[in-house]
């Protein structure tokens, strides 16, 4: 079975991790999103890349969720030192290993989806992970009142979201291609997966590289409902539904992908109404437990999704 | 008293602490070898530069001469389970901060000699530091027998000085300009001091940058020998002056200076009888103890080499 998902940070990565368990043969394609990337330091921060990276690979800080395990931050205090900016951005001494060997290889011209599969050999997550495009894409946040903008990055982790946003800019995507695979490991699945990401900051700027949403539209897509009765399940993806007017609830967030996109929508038990909402008119609904509370509760909802999947493919 | 020096990077260093010590009330210049510069893991890294500012700042690894004290190896451990290339040198967490500051400020535009100030308002080193230019200048080293040319570093800490080189290419220096200050703060000064630096790799290329030599040769000179009793206090200077065809003795590596450039010239007292090489004649020679045992005894070195200036001074 080729599967092929479309992948944010932490949730996909747990996601990830039980379909793999819950398909082990399965042909897996991640197509990971790159509009959270951002140069710091010097550095190339792939985020959704490694927490996908890590956590297949084992090497996830599992509490935190994001960076490398048992990680130190000996490097970013020295930067503090000198001073360096901007303090707001946590980077362990492990994790910065990675960002310096991908911006090395970036600086000698080697495109983002071919560091990616290198950085990946060491790894062995047990997928194939692909960048979205390898043409630098960055989700930049329109901030309410004066409508500046900056980095998502900025906004998420300086800010914590805390300062109401009018809508997100994701520069570059219009002239961004998809990277080598991307539109073949769509075209050629049995099931395009959306797991329980950021519709918005990291599910939406995949789909804005321009021939990737009208591939995904053409396959049998089954989505896992980031939102638990009304409210994310980790991070903040309720101002960012709020952001660009979406309300923050399971059935929203699926009208928001659309009928057009979706043929399958699993939402959690207590989000069981959802399929009356007409916004999902001809998508099927299916209620199952969604906290991916530990690996073998991730691994039955991609079995759900699976499920579901295999139900709609004609 | 205004003080220049032409420094390299261990010996200078420590002559450097003995001269502040020595000339407490001195306005002292110090003039960095970047000769010895390189990229590695697409850092730019200024070795020399740094083992002064890491000595004269508190912050060296003491035992080991360069780096920061303390310091760890996860980054370098990380780099190298990705295979990244090379691994044959080595770098500290901490010591990496500092190359990824300098690498990001020269990334943004800054020259160094801009980013040098920057790095030394954290370090404080009691002297003004200053590259011997922004122009990027590589030493590199023609091996014996084909010919091939490769980086000082990679002769000196991989192959260990041990594979026979024919001389040194000097990669970019004829077209380097110096520094923004350099000129002046040798014109300017009472005094240029030569420390116990690789006469070869360390002062040779600061004197190569066009217009240097000449400034230099106008002053009242003093050089200290790095050569006590026919062998290199520190490091593989023998290596070097074999590679061009200089003996390794005391009176030798004045004379390689040669009279138009020395006024006077440090050596150690058993070396006393260089006082009758033909190639220092008019140079004033004095044989005093000269081995860097410690502070007391780097700051003897200094007020000698600063008495026999005085002596020399108009």
């Amino acid at each position: 079975m080729r599967i092929t998902v479309l992948a944010g940070g932490v949730g996909a990565a747990r996601f990830l991790r039980g379909l793999k368990a819950a398909a082990p043969r399965a042909d897996i394609t991640v197509i990971g999103n790159t509009g959270d990337d951002i140069t710091l330091f010097g550095l190339r921060i792939c985020p959704d890349l490694d927490t996908v990276m890590y956590t297949l690979g084992g090497g996830i800080d599992e509490a935190q969720g994001w960076g490398r395990a048992a990680d130190t931050q000996t490097v970013l205090s020295e930067l503090a030192a000198y001073g360096a900016e901007p303090g707001w951005f946590s980077l362990g001494d492990r994790d910065i290993a990675t960002h310096l060997h991908r911006t090395s290889l970036l600086g000698a011209g080697m495109p983002l989806s071919e560091v990616t599969a290198l950085l990946c050999r060491r790894w062995q997550p047990g997928v194939r992970l692909l960048p979205m495009s390898d043409d630098p894409v960055e989700t930049h946040v329109v901030l309410a009142g004066d409508g500046q903008t900056i980095h998502f990055q900025e906004w998420w982790v300086r800010l914590h979201a805390q300062t109401p946003a009018t809508g997100f800019v994701i520069s570059g995507v219009e002239r961004a291609t998809p990277a080598p695979g991307v539109i073949e490991a769509i075209t050629n699945a049995d099931v395009v997966l959306l797991p329980p990401s950021n519709p918005v900051v990291s599910v939406g700027p995949i789909l804005a590289v321009p021939g990737v949403a009208a591939a995904v539209r053409a396959k049998t897509v089954v989505g896992v409902s980031p939102i638990i009765g009304g409210a994310p399940v980790r991070g903040m993806a309720d101002k960012c539904l709020a952001a660009i007017g979406v309300p923050t609830s399971a059935a929203a967030v699926g009208a928001h992908y659309g009928p057009d996109l979706l043929n399958g929508w699993l939402v959690a038990e207590e989000d069981a109404g959802a399929d009356r909402d007409p916004g999902l008119a001809g998508v099927a609904v299916r209620a199952v437990p969604l906290l991916m509370s530990d690996p073998q509760a991730a691994a039955a909802i991609a079995s759900a999704a699976l499920n579901l999947a295999r139900e709609l493919t004609p």
